[in-house]
């Protein structure tokens, strides 16, 4: 049998990059002979992690079907989420905590999905059912996940299982989560001297709402008008990317964790989708979203009810 | 909160009726108030096994919004094999054992796939893992499905857990697997008196292949003549089935559990692709598929394979 990929989603965030990492882990102590890759370049946030516990990034691939025939997905499982060959190859296994949709196999398949706030927490309970032991750096790369997923507890998908897993994790690595998990967040927070394309494909996904496909991004700062002083250039930027990936709407969430509320820029049609779903009045194409900080929660269900 | 709904797919087989069942009493074990219910008439083996653990039979629904808001799928997950207005309500569960197709959601939900023979065996899983004790007369329903899906062990489709778990289960519910087993596939194969309908509708799905819409139908005998004196009021039901609901190919498998061996009568187009996916030659619209008991993985992936 070749060798088994494991994935997070396009664009990767900690908890794509880590799940994969820790999830690999897992499957190779039950005799998968598994590699953990990545579809894009990691964030400043994941660096940090993963300078800080010592592990290497996985390596970034394209494609897999010129060198596997069976992978496993982890924190996503939408095919456009996914590497672009997807449709190649065999989903062997899927542990994912968001809505199912644009996702089918030809055979049965483990998929583990549950409504928590991180792929790491699911990850956690797998780890405990096989009875394997985690060691001191995937404990710390995990703790990290559900830091960055529920920036720091103040997400409103943060459950009560997430803080217990956190914790847990945060004793087996030897951390300080509150000092750790702060120094985390704001080394994804560095966004001063990002081009406007890097900004944008941070942590970006496209979904399809009714006949619309959209792209939501998001970036977390300490200082929103970091972001604000280029608005022109990303404007341009959104406007190019919308044409050349037929994106019909593309809403930009810039989040500010210290106060967790977030700023949303918003180009597109239909905008009155936007307004309508977040109850506001865009102006120059933006508007303040108080106590919005998850896109899964509080941007994704309101944005696919007001375009249904 | 309304009751949470829970069932199985259309046309139910004994694990569809039991595992809503298994998973309902589990769920109330957690506090949801939660009801097993049935998407159709329970077949005579599904009826054996409830008389013999005293079980009253669920209600049957046709139609779950005007009740609930909430549901939870077991032994299925493919829309068209479900509720006819399963769009108009919230999937917050699933636990299966099939492939995953046609199947979304709007929000991040549990789903608990394996690729095991029989969604009981996960059931039992979860009663494990919540340490929940399971009442005997469950546990023998659970038992009876592993059974029904397995034809006794011999399905390709049935693995060592699901070996475990019926022995396990048996132990809790005091029955000879060996005696109970046979006794039970024997009371689902009394087909001398079913009417055409009947038989094609005892155990029958849908799936969408490629750009065909196919039907699978699959009875149990010991005797394959008692259906083939049939035959010519079969295919009459068939044309008529395939008319009325648009199904491009019609296969019905009829399986034979003391042989392991099944015949299929097949009708439709193109009928060539039964043929490859087999590799046989129909003769009078039948041919001996030797050692094919399994819709799941010696029928469904052939036809979607030569299909697509």
């Amino acid at each position: 049998m070749s060798k088994v990929l494991i994935f997070g989603h396009l664009n990767p965030d900690t908890d794509a990059i880590t799940s994969a990492i820790s999830f690999a882990y897992l499957q190779k102590q039950l005799g998968v002979d598994a590699e953990a890759v990545s579809l894009g370049e990691i964030s400043e946030e994941t660096a940090f992690a993963l300078d800080y516990f010592n592990v290497p990034a996985p390596r970034i691939v394209e494609t897999v079907a010129n060198e596997t025939k069976q992978v496993m997905l982890v924190d996503h499982n939408e095919f456009q989420q996914s590497v672009a060959d997807i449709r190649e190859v065999e989903v062997l296994a899927v542990v994912d905590h968001h809505r199912i949709a644009n996702f089918e196999t030809a055979n049965p398949l483990y998929y583990r999905a549950e409504p928590v706030g991180c792929t790491n927490t699911i990850i956690l309970k797998l780890y405990k059912e096989h009875g394997i032991e985690i060691p001191k750096e995937i404990a710390g790369l995990m703790a990290s996940a559900i830091v960055s997923d529920s920036l720091l507890f103040k997400s409103p998908t943060c459950t009560e299982e997430d803080v217990k897993a956190a914790k847990e994790l945060a004793i087996m690595s030897e951390i300080d989560l509150a000092v750790y998990g702060l120094d985390l967040l704001k080394a994804g927070t560095n966004l001063a001297d990002k081009t406007p394309e890097q900004l944008l494909n941070m942590d970006a996904k496209s979904f399809p709402m009714g006949p619309k496909n959209v792209r939501v991004a998001q970036v977390n700062t300490v200082a929103i008008e970091d972001v604000f002083n280029k608005q022109a250039a990303i404007e341009a930027t959104m406007l190019k990317e919308m044409v050349e990936n037929n994106f019909d709407l593309f809403i930009l969430v810039v989040t500010n964790i210290l106060d967790s509320d977030s700023v949303i820029l918003a180009l597109g049609n239909p905008i009155t989708a936007v307004e309508e779903a977040f109850n506001v009045t865009l102006t120059d194409n933006k508007a303040l979203l108080k106590g919005v900080v998850s896109r899964k929660k509080q941007v994704v269900p309101q944005l696919t009810e007001a375009l249904s």
